[in-house]
């Protein structure tokens, strides 16, 4: 099973390749998709689109997981993020891949047992988990590698407190 | 020249498309995307995706005049509003089709000269400058028609402060 794992935003798309299974995963590759900041906003917003349409073409995943938006006091970012979101949603619609999201809090939980755990601790497990020699960067694509982490190590368990919400169906 | 206008939703996006210049509107046609509650998040902004896009190859509009979100009470509500938001854009953005954006404060400024108009006046104003018999509806729709006529009304002085902001360059 491979999973690609989707940190969403406008400026920066964090993503992480996986192969495995519940309770033994691995690097395929990881990465970020990142936009001009001087493109007008419509522009970056077909940029993710276009290269996450790239990315499922050609590495064909089984399914993607894409984190869910923490709500934050500065709400103006997260609509824009939102609006990069629902362009990431469409892309993995188009392309046929079965979807599933989960809250950050699911991801910690999944990860490190604990849903408050810190950054630090969450890329540590990140790096150990997939047996790397370092922490992935950016950070964006450490957080990509850990909702794909997230989403293999529950996905025979859907219905328990960890597991995701399906948010597509396949074509 | 012809304007689309767009209210922007992902159960319901109202459309409106007039044609003429600053001093007199006309309607060509409105009406709403719908997509089904039942269907998953993903493919109910594919179906605006492609409505949309369909809707400007039909209609080749000179430009696109698409609201700003209003920041409300309800931050779920708006967030879901603005992955649709972010499709709607990437569909001007595909298409080719310049876009213009403004927030609720501008195009009742626009239609009714006063920026506080309740829903009732505004309609009635959309009613009277399209030289209507009736009250478009449904409301998304008559909503839309209103930004396409801000954007018409105020497309020569875009750097007033009704005028306003081009949010992606032509391909």
């Amino acid at each position: 099973m491979t999973i690609l794992g989707i940190d969403p935003g406008y400026a920066t798309v964090g993503f992480g390749l996986i192969k495995g299974n519940r309770s033994r995963q691995e690097v395929i590759t990881y990465g970020a998709i990142t936009t001009p900041a001087g493109d007008p906003f419509a522009a970056r917003l077909k940029q993710v689109y276009d290269d996450t349409c790239l990315l499922l073409e050609q590495f064909k995943p089984d399914a993607m997981a894409v984190e869910e938006l923490f709500f934050n006091k500065n709400e103006k970012t997260a609509i824009s993020v939102a609006h990069a979101r629902g362009v990431l949603l469409l892309a993995g619609q188009a392309m046929g891949v079965p979807m599933f999201e989960y809250t950050p809090l699911q991801v910690k939980q999944a990860i490190t047992g604990y849903g408050r755990a810190e950054k630090q601790q969450m890329m540590e497990m990140v790096k150990r988990l997939l047996k790397l020699n370092q922490i992935p960067k950016p950070d964006d694509a450490a957080d990509a590698l850990a909702v794909a982490l997230c989403h293999m190590r529950s996905a025979n368990n859907l219905l328990s407190s960890v597991g995701g919400s399906e948010i597509c169906s396949t074509i």
